[in-house]
C-alpha cells in the first residue's frame, strides 16, 4: 500500500505488515503505539533517489549518540538530514543498533514454514510503490528497548512505552518512509504477550493542522 | 591492488589507501598496527556474491554486543559468519558504530579540494578487483576507539593500541576483505599526531605456518 503526497488521513499500519508513505519536506508523520508494546522498524529513502537511504551508522555519527532522541536527525547515506524526531511522548532511546528481523533469525528461533519479517516487509512495501533495492539498510527501530551495558553487551527487552505514546518524524527532504510493524512473536521485543499489534499513523502538512 | 588466493606474502597497506584481498575459508589475515595509532576500516564480501556483505547491525545482533572482541564473528547481511576475530593483542573493543569517513565529513571539517576517505577507498579497492557495489555497507573499524557513555553519547578518541598490536581475522567462508587505512588527519581518531600511517598485513594458510 502507498499513500499519496499531502494526504491528511489517519491510517493503521497493520500488525506484522509494512507500508511505504511519501512525505514532502516539512510534512510530519505521527506514529502512535496504540498498545504500547509494538516496535516499528523504520527506513527513509530520498524521494528522488532510493539509493540514498537512511543510514544508522551515519545517524549515530551525526548525532554522536547511539540512540535516537527528540530533536535528533535521521541521516542519509550521504550524511544529509532526512527527518527529525520532533515529538516523542515515549520514554525514548529508540534503538539504532540491531538489524531488522529476517528469515535467518526465525530459522534460528525454530519457526516452521514462512514467518513474516521486517526485512521482507521493507522490500514488499517498496515493491508496492515500484521501488526495488538490492540490499536492506539498517533500520531505525522505534520503541525498541535495547539497553547497552558498560561491557558493550546488549539486551532485548519489552518496550517501555505506554499505550498512546507517539513519535512525530518531520521530513527534512522529500522522502519515502517505510514502516514495518515488527512481526516478532517469539522473543519479548514486542511485549511479554508476544503479540504483534497495529500501529496508528497520521500524516499532517508542514503547516496548519496540529498533530 | 588485489592479492591472489593462498599467498603467504607479507604486505603493507599504504597509509590513507585501500586494498581488496581474497581469502578462502580457513585462511587468516593478520593486521598489524605498526605505529599503534592507525584505524583500519574493514569490510567483507562473500566470494560468490558481493551483495552479501559484512553487516554491523547483524554482527551486533549475532554477538549481542556493540563491540567486536576476540572470538566474536563478523556476520553477513544474511546472518552468516564471514570471519572470526581469532587473535587480538590490542586493548580491543573495535568500533562497529560509526560510519566510514566520507566526502561529506571532510567538507564539514572544512577541508579544501579532494580528501581521500575510507568510503572512496572501499569502492576504489573493489573497482581494482572488478566489483562495483551501489552502496557502502557500514564498516568494522578496527583499532578505532569510540567509548559509549551511559546516556548513549559517543566520543572519538585516539586508539588505545600500541605499536605492533595486531588482530587476526579467520575467514569463515570464501571472502573478499576490503581494508582502508583511514585517511582522517583532522580529528585525533588516528592518534594525536593526526598522521595516517601504513598497516602491516600477513596472509597465512588455514593450517601450517604459524602467524
Amino acid at each position: 500500500m502507498s499513500v499519496s503526497l499531502g494526504e491528511t488521513a489517519d491510517l493503521r499500519l497493520k500488525a506484522s505488515h509494512g507500508l511505504a508513505i511519501s512525505l514532502r519536506r516539512g510534512e510530519r508523520l505521527r506514529i502512535e503505539n496504540l498498545f504500547g508494546t509494538q516496535v516499528v522498524d523504520t527506513w527513509l529513502l530520498a524521494g528522488d533517489d532510493p539509493f540514498e537511504h537512511s543510514s544508522m551508522d551515519h545517524t549515530r555519527s551525526v548525532n554522536s549518540n547511539i540512540f535516537l532522541e527528540k530533536e535528533m536527525v535521521v541521516a542519509s547515506s550521504l550524511r544529509r538530514p532526512m527527518a527529525r524526531l520532533v515529538e516523542d511522548t515515549s520514554p525514548g532511546r529508540h534503538d539504532t543498533l540491531l538489524c531488522p528481523c529476517n528469515a535467518a533469525i526465525y530459522r534460528e528461533l525454530r519457526c516452521e514454514g514462512y514467518h513474516r519479517s521486517c526485512t521482507d516487509n521493507f522490500h514488499e512495501a517498496l515493491g508496492a510503490v515500484g521501488i526495488t533495492l538490492p540490499f536492506t539498510p539498517a533500520s531505525l527501530n522505534l520503541f525498541m528497548n535495547v539497553p547497552v551495558a558498560a561491557d558493550g553487551s546488549v539486551e532485548r527487552v519489552a518496550p517501555a512505552s505506554r499505550p498512546g505514546d507517539a513519535v512525530v518524524l518531520q521530513a527534512e527532504m522529500d522522502v519515502t518512509v517505510v514502516l514495518s510493524a515488527c512481526p516478532q512473536d517469539v522473543t519479548p521485543i514486542n511485549g511479554t504477550e508476544r503479540t504483534p499489534r497495529d500501529i496508528g499513523l497520521a500524516i499532517r502538512p508542514a503547516r496548519g493542522a496540529p498533530l
